[in-house]
């Protein structure tokens, strides 16, 4: 099955959850306009971005269980795919409020929900239902397997997870007030492995071994270990495409200068300026304008972070093969799906 | 143990829960100064309350064992502590977001958390994360118990309720555009079922039942079949003090009419009102102005709604009664569990 089929197939069990969710809140007697706001929000809010997260976890179940979707029945399928908008669904719950966090004004092309006509604030209890359909659709379909339960605690753990990193990343990146003291190394890292590693890395390839019944905690183990720091080089390598990619390459304009962002590149400019790029820094980092994003650029070429990123890749990449390699496979787990989210990562350009 | 002891008893276990927290913060190795956010956040928002919600679930695991809060041992105290403290996050949770999308001002007397200097729309992840706390906590103190996925299904089940509640009343009353033709009975009740019958009335019962074993489907609906009209009768109540209690009565200010509250109050109006009483509704209900308001009130003590308010009290406390009456106590619930509730809310000013 090609990209796109595989797309099609999945966006299609999303209109079948939503009509499942619609069914509850039916037989919960809610008034019909509330059904269709939760219809609309459902609708606007997960798909229509690039489903990474959710498709993997389908890819993720094949490979581990020597199959391919299109082998596997509808019941089956269904039941993997629904893990994987469990995920768009978090991401969901997540993008909303970071929108309205930030202030954001556009997402995935369209305006954000909270700017929508009427939505508002009410964007804030929109975001917690998406939320709540992760249970609702958990609770229906995997009520009666044996790993209901560890399915339950490992979405609460990554959903704590990533707000924790969201908070870290709140209250260094004040956009009022720009202070570079509060940026270090230390805190970026912990701000990509737990606002994003945890959901979009180990969380697909986690529900995926529930599911195949390769659970021991050596196995989700030997997966973290990998799966979080390909993570944190994603991140990091999409902080250094904001700052150094074309907006041809990256399809978007960067804009982590001006936002004032905890960014891998001016922590890497911050640790080895000199007092007077420091100076030039403190002055122009997170400033609205395009002189100062435009001086913060040239110091960041002319201190060489371009080249300190593609070191970093190189290192980052051999390591991770080198852990790979090294993979117990005796309990069912395959280096194949590492391989593939590594080969998903590895000199991307957008 | 006399009320004021019991309720420092129980701030006391609140104080032990953050360190938890906290220390699972610092064992993620999160930066001081998030851990200080979170803990800031904790504390300002959870207790302060009446915790009345909270209590009760202490209330009720004595009734169902025979037993008292004295009695109990240090861990088992915490332990039952530890579950009203989740209902009391839980609570937390939606009363930071609900403020940010009513636009309030204070909560228990102080400003609203988003009012903090510093915080603003930060205090979206805040709420996020009182509710991941009550996931932690759980996991850390009864991961190990038969009942552990009930407690999980009940509260995920709780929470998308009362979001359900929250969103049709939202979506029903709002501020800007008043459309009384919106409201109708069956909303209101829909709304104060949901939104509050549910998370106050039989979440703490059903907590305890757990905790006590007695968990049949068939002593949990007893218990729901009896606390959700008891919600519902206490929101009804809190709807009738809102527009007739005197502040010295209720403590506060009554803003149902100004905010174009769907209340039971105006619903009740709109269900006998002739044509030019609708007209005098129509063009003064939810009107920010003191003589619009005066009129409103006027004209529901020249509709009665009082003596309405008054024949459904002794109405529905004679139903409830009689249906307490009836309850099966063969499994080990108590009747005195449910009676304890009633007492608490009938007749009460505020």
């Amino acid at each position: 099955m090609d990209k796109q089929a595989a797309r099609e197939r999945f966006l299609n069990t999303f209109s079948q959850l939503v009509e499942e969710l619609k069914d509850i809140l039916v037989g919960y007697n809610m008034p019909q306009e509330a059904v269709d706001w939760f219809e609309a929000s459902l609708n606007y809010n997960t798909p229509g971005g690039k489903l990474n997260r959710g498709l993997s976890v389908i890819d993720t179940y094949c490979i581990l269980n020597g199959t391919t979707a299109t082998e596997l029945d509808d019941a089956k399928y269904k039941k993997v795919a629904l893990l994987g908008w469990c995920i768009e669904l978090l991401q969901a719950y997540f993008l909303v409020a970071d929108d309205m966090m930030d202030q954001s004004k556009t997402r995935r092309g369209q305006p954000c929900w909270y700017l929508k006509e009427g939505v508002g604030n009410i964007a804030i209890n929109d975001s917690f239902m998406l939320e709540g359909a992760i249970y609702v659709l958990l609770k229906k379909h995997f009520r009666q397997d044996s790993y209901y339960v560890d399915l339950l605690d490992l979405f609460h753990e990554v959903t704590f997870q990533t707000e924790l990193g969201q908070l870290l990343d709140l209250v260094t990146a004040d956009e009022e007030v720009v202070d570079l003291s509060k940026f270090s190394l230390q805190k970026h890292s912990f701000i990509v492995i737990f606002k994003t590693a945890y959901y979009s890395f180990y969380l697909p390839v986690a529900l995926a071994m529930y599911m195949s019944g390769i659970n021991s905690d050596e196995d989700l183990k030997q997966v973290r270990d990998i799966l979080i720091p390909l993570g944190e080089y994603f991140q990091i390598q999409d902080d250094y495409l904001d700052c150094f990619g074309t907006p041809e390459q990256i399809g978007k304009i960067g804009t982590d200068i001006k936002d004032n962002k905890c960014s891998w590149v001016v922590n890497q400019a911050l640790l080895k300026a000199t007092p007077e790029q420091r100076k030039l820094l403190d002055e122009n980092y997170g400033r609205k304008d395009d002189a100062s994003e435009a001086k913060c650029k040239q110091l960041f070429q002319e201190m060489g972070i371009d080249k300190i990123y593609e070191n970093y890749e190189e290192d980052i990449v051999v390591k991770l093969r080198q852990k790979i390699d090294q993979v117990d496979e005796s309990r069912g787990l395959k280096k194949e799906v590492l391989t593939a989210f590594l080969n998903k990562v590895y000199k991307r350009s957008k």
